[in-house]
């Protein structure tokens, strides 16, 4: 399957087959493919909670409209981002470049984020939707179906995790085996309405 | 190119040659795509800034420490969302399903948002996200290089592509022909930092 292909089989489906179960050279892969992910100043941001326990399943999807994929598809990733990243240690993210490019990225990392909370939040959501986006190709590629979810009680969900004060949860992703598959696609917004020229002009929404 | 091969080959790359033209062809197939990706409730809130005018190009890099893929790239793209997308006659995302399904998404999409500001921001962000990376690595497949920057100034580059109070702008993405290919790939985090089980532990970073 090549990327074009993967793009247009992707859905967000709802219905999976509880009784799979992801052999752990998938979930593994699709790791290690998440882990290429881009992210400012090779942060590397991105945190994955795989909730395993059946349990804590359960109880997340009492916190997310009972919603039945949440216990029954194979793996249920909660994708999450530090937000320490850009100050904890952060010369190890360029042990492969020559010194004065480490030396670089690390003077400007830190003044880049700090005292910048919004800033600090985006990159969080941003790099946990390049590397979801990137485990959801991956996962068609390789026979599953998954859906990205943020309808669920942040607070609730929040506590079940665990959370400590320097991570945001972002969104939840289920991967699986369908059972049923999602609506027909709908028609997608005309280019006039999402592709603009240069700028937006004055008259624009 | 299958999609792991994709997600191993893309990096972020920062020299491009000034001289090459994207094809129409190409660049409308990457939009075809991009508008493919998922967003919450279907709301297709991601808006595509296609800045090719040498001018402002100019004024961007002048506003992005003077990075050369902005003027060099074929195609800079600003990633932007609409705030207002969730209650801008939200039927029409669904006109392809049943109307029962429809009246239910129109009646819990606004109020899901309404008054949650940060919710809606993330949802942006995350919506931008995930259509950049569907572009990044159907770029790839298509025979070209790319880099996500947010190493500028939001503010300035903000007023010159004149967005409206409704838009934010998530990132800028360049795609082109490179000259100078990237580091060579770091090492990644270790599974240890990245990957969590169940939950966070109270020991947890």
């Amino acid at each position: 399957m090549n990327v074009a292909q993967a793009i247009e089989h992707r859905r967000s489906v709802k219905h999976y087959d509880p009784n799979h179960v992801m052999p752990e050279v998938d979930f593994a892969r699709l790791m290690q493919l998440a882990k290429l992910s881009p992210s400012s100043f090779n942060i590397q941001n991105y945190r994955f909670v795989n909730v395993k326990d059946k349990e804590l399943r359960k109880q997340i999807r009492g916190a997310a409209w009972d919603q039945a994929q949440i216990t029954d598809a194979s793996v249920l990733l909660a994708l999450c981002a530090d937000l320490n990243a850009h100050k904890d240690q952060p010369a190890r993210y360029w042990q492969h470049v020559p010194e004065a490019v480490r030396d670089f990225m690390v003077s400007h990392v830190t003044p880049f984020y700090e005292g910048k909370p919004q800033l600090t939040r985006d990159e969080g959501i941003r790099s946990t939707a390049f590397a979801g986006m990137a485990i959801m190709l991956a996962a068609v590629e390789m026979g599953y179906e998954t859906g990205p979810l943020i309808g669920f009680d942040p607070v609730a969900v929040g506590k079940i995790l665990n959370l400590p004060e320097n991570i945001i949860l972002s969104y939840l992703l289920v991967i699986g085996k369908p059972t049923k598959a999602a609506w027909p696609r709908g028609e997608r917004l005309h280019d006039s309405e999402v592709l603009i020229s240069d700028k937006f002009s004055g008259k624009h929404q």
